[in-house]
């Protein structure tokens, strides 16, 4: 951020009064530029035991593979974002179930939510950030191609909470290596 | 949103190449600014079976009662949000239990996380943002002035929780009356 977005005058960096961190400040108009993490939200999709996952058309991770996951707008609740970015990256429609993971991801000021989801229909066309869309067995799974961290860590809480008979919701951060 | 704060050009809005939604978009320089959902972060501190509260020192909802709650900041998890948060608009240090709502607010652009808590210390202290910080009883708690209606449903599910004797993840959306 270089100018203010409300009279494009030059923003500084200053801790505002009764503020205790950093913002971008626009002296001109008095505007407070407050920047704030972003939810990532998606789903596991399962048909038939097997998992959903798409091939990345697009940087980050570009050839890697991930759940169907992508920004949340305004406007729309948690559940609707899943169903959304599952359909444009996927071609799927999915029947969404309880979240399943919120992972913090602060190093990058994200919050990635997935929700667990059965495939309801599957078409052949995705959006423009998917090179292909595949339904995986457990001993399939690419897990030297995975795009990220939250998708592992959702993909090995699907896995061990199937086998131990229960999905339950999970909480946890990922941080720096 | 008025100008580029990448450039300072006037933008426009318009859906870009390849998107569904209208973005703010700068034609000098080519920058597409997107808006998104925030995270509003909190818990329901407990002790002795009673819930702190405080009540509002600032707009929106001045003077009505509110879990400890605010917007996540970058760089941090939704688990130390919650903790920051609560610290700075009561004075309590809790320890944090497990995410216990998630509630989509969709008309203001949010999303609400609050926490189980247990409160282990409550300073007298407490930050600009807040009058009051009192410990209800279930009997007491002051139903007619909760400031936010996540606030109102949060605390009726802990009530019925408590009651039936364990404490679930509960994930809903509020909408317009």
């Amino acid at each position: 951020m270089k100018f203010c977005s409300n009279c494009a005058a030059p923003v500084v960096k200053r801790v505002p009064p009764g503020d205790s961190l950093e913002r971008w400040i626009c002296d001109e108009c008095g505007e407070i530029h407050y920047q704030n993490p972003k939810l990532v939200v998606g789903c596991v999709p399962e048909r038939d035991g097997k998992l959903l996952l798409c091939r990345r058309a697009i940087e980050p991770r570009y050839g890697y593979w991930t759940l169907p996951a992508g920004f949340m707008e305004n406007a729309e609740t948690t559940a609707q974002a899943a169903m959304r970015e599952t359909f444009e990256e996927s071609g799927a429609q999915v029947e969404l179930g309880a979240p399943f993971t919120l992972i913090s991801v602060p190093h990058v000021n994200q919050v990635h939510l997935f929700y667990l989801a059965r495939v309801r229909s599957l078409e052949t066309g995705f959006g423009e950030e998917t090179l292909e869309v595949r339904l995986f067995d457990e001993a399939a799974l690419p897990w030297k191609e995975i795009a990220f961290r939250t998708v592992a860590a959702t993909l090995r809480h699907w896995l061990a909470d199937r086998k131990a008979g229960a999905f339950a919701f999970h909480a946890e951060d990922i941080t720096l290596r």
